[in-house]
């Protein structure tokens, strides 16, 4: 199995990633590729004292390297020459079984539709991070690759997030669920209305129907598809509000010394609490729908996470995922498993 | 000032309601008209001794309600003898300066615009609840009343808000934001291109471009326009991030005899955070752009909720909102007020 990565992604490159990536190798029995600028990693290798980790890794040496401040298209154009691009193009080459990057998620998406390019039948990649529910997480799909989706993109997203939550994070029999403004199939707008009967009509999924945002927290279902406008604007907020929340609480158990005294009784267990909200967990997301494995690794990860999230991304890779999913879209009559 | 009160709406009605009203008239200085079956209010008034209070009301007797399971559009046809049905019409013809109700969401809102009606230049009404924030609430604009949206009404929620914002709640040129799934102009779909086109051209109106929903918790804005279909997303996850972990750490302080001891040392300030975060210190939201006021109260409120939700509505109909935001609504170059 040989992973690339892209070193100069995200918010703690190079260090953190190169970090990461040595753990990964000792732990996880992957080969990794790293795209890059070769001097730079290997002055960053010598200050971390990671020179022979280094020295086992390949290194695919390029000058550029894309922001967050990039446009996402910049990826095949200005930006071609950028750590990025030139690991998308060094995965569509066959250089490698699957790709990683910490870096700008609009170019890493463009890229993996227009670089590695879709699996045969799917309309649109999804972006598919995994959030907390009350039991274990749930995963959004689409949580923001497409902003305009048409109702065979969502049931497409939904067939894609099921497959993905049963060969790879091991749910049996994943639940769908339709992200909806009420439960019943009435509910919500014209693309709503299409997406339910299309969702309906899959006899090979387990959609239980429309879901209620306020739900979702509480394991309303395993799967919540949306279009990525609606996807996106979820996960920021879930984001926001979650975090916000701890802050308030933060800021009562420093507010005086008889809290300071309580938060330090409770500090082990909320410390396990914050860890079990924690989606840096998983590390990051995958690009479902791109014809090779490409895995987005959240943009301020550290060491820790972007092992994590190479874990995933060689699980990603070895589920034969890809096969799966050029399966899974299939209209239902051309199934070769029913 | 006389507010007509739906005595049936609601989790809670008609006992909590009757408390709250009884409350507001004591407290507020206002006249209450109920809405509803006589006799039934009677019994409930005996029941809860305040057969004085209910005296001091009139009753617009009617014996139908309409229920959270009836469809909006029953308000028009099948429930028309409904206590919200009949409020809706005794707003319309001038017997009361409000209408308030706990009621059905989605009928209120089909009342409000087929009944009541909306003000001439208003397309589409706005549900707009008020959230907490890291420093007190922002307006959520549309909060789920139309969920197909068109650009020019995206802008209207704007108007309404940021009106309601100054008008009703005091806050001084309130910063209106498009919710969007990034910063930059050119984000978003169709759209949202088109309704920030619309929003940055009225020079009336403090707009600060595009907001991502990850800082809205932060102070990101005061009002955060989006369609009805998002923001109904919003509004329940919202809900649902923050129920979801106040269980967890109610979970955590009562794991051991140590945590409890740590909670009951921090019980005080956190009963302040909670009443800090709970939106039903406002006790519902405006139904904005109906020609005359129109407001939800909470569907769980209980009596001191309905109490402050007619303070709110008070002070709506005191505003006189609904002139301004017929002024509001107007193309730019014909606003009387510049």
């Amino acid at each position: 199995m040989k992973i690339i990565v892209d070193a100069f992604g995200g918010d703690n490159a190079p260090g953190e990633i190169l970090l990461g990536c040595a753990q990964a190798r000792k732990e996880l029995g992957v080969d990794l590729v790293l795209t890059g600028d070769r001097e730079k990693l290997l002055g960053c290798a010598k200050e971390l004292g990671l020179e022979t980790d280094l020295a086992g890794m390949e290194i695919l040496d390029c000058p550029g390297v894309l922001t967050m401040e990039d446009e996402p298209t910049a990826v095949l154009k200005e930006k071609a020459d950028s750590s990025m691009a030139l690991g998308l193009r060094a995965l569509a080459e066959g250089k490698g079984d699957a790709f990683a990057s910490a870096g700008n998620s609009g170019a890493l998406v463009v890229g993996a539709t227009m670089i590695v390019k879709r699996i045969k039948g799917v309309k649109r990649v999804a972006f598919a991070p995994l959030l907390p529910k009350s039991q274990g997480f749930f995963m959004l799909s689409d949580g923001g690759a497409s902003v305009d989706c048409r109702p065979e993109m969502l049931l497409q997203f939904g067939l894609m997030g099921a497959a993905y939550m049963r060969d790879v994070m091991g749910v049996e029999n994943p639940r769908v669920g339709l992200v909806n403004v009420g439960t019943e199939s009435h509910k919500g707008d014209e693309l709503r209305h299409q997406a339910y009967e299309l969702l309906r009509q899959r006899k090979d999924l387990n959609f239980i129907g429309n879901v209620e945002a306020r739900d979702i927290p509480y394991d309303g279902c395993d799967v919540a598809v949306t279009d990525g406008f609606t996807g996106n604007v979820m996960l920021k907020l879930f984001e926001g509000v979650a975090m916000a929340l701890m802050d308030k609480f933060k800021g009562v158990f420093s507010q005086s010394l008889k809290n300071k005294l309580a938060a330090a009784a409770v500090y082990g267990d909320l410390k396990k609490l914050k860890k079990s909200l924690d989606y840096n967990e998983y590390g990051g997301a995958p690009i479902m729908g791109a014809a090779k494995p490409v895995f987005k690794i959240h943009g301020s990860a550290k060491a820790s996470t972007v092992k994590s999230a190479l874990r995933l991304t060689r699980d990603y890779a070895q589920s034969g995922f890809v096969d799966k999913i050029a399966q899974a879209v299939k209209p239902q009559g051309e199934r070769q498993d029913g």
